[in-house]
């Protein structure tokens, strides 16, 4: 069973990375970008179980360690 | 205009990080995880501009900053 996580700084948080995208995007002549806001997937690969478990077990796993919940938004995408 | 840009690590190359969050989920009792992949979003906001011109831009973005396309792939979601 797969399923992706998708996490991203929450509104408001100062994104460096994001900034030193946009700084560069510039610098090569790309003047119609406003804003970039960097963000991380995280593919896993888990063993076969029923969805509904494997979906409370991701939301534990982003609870617990894959998501800073306190400057990080974080939503979970079963694929199969 | 909003695009979103997903870049993912090519299969066969070595995401370490990947392996270090599979490593740590193991760590707290997370049995069930097979495999880890991490990979990145980049969120642009561009000025309002036709979708297939903006797409294009976007593309060009990635083959010359975004992506390195030796050891990544990468994915243009148009947003709006």
């Amino acid at each position: 069973m797969k399923a992706r996580v998708y996490i991203s700084l929450k509104n408001g948080v100062l994104d460096p990375q994001g900034k030193a995208i946009s700084h560069s995007l510039q610098g090569l002549g790309f003047k119609n970008v406003l804003d970039v806001r960097q963000g991380k997937t995280i593919d896993l690969d888990l063993a076969d179980m029923d969805r509904d478990a494997a979906e409370a077990e991701v939301e534990r796993m982003c609870q617990q360690l894959l998501a800073n919940t306190v400057i990080e938004n974080y939503s979970i995408e079963m694929l199969d």
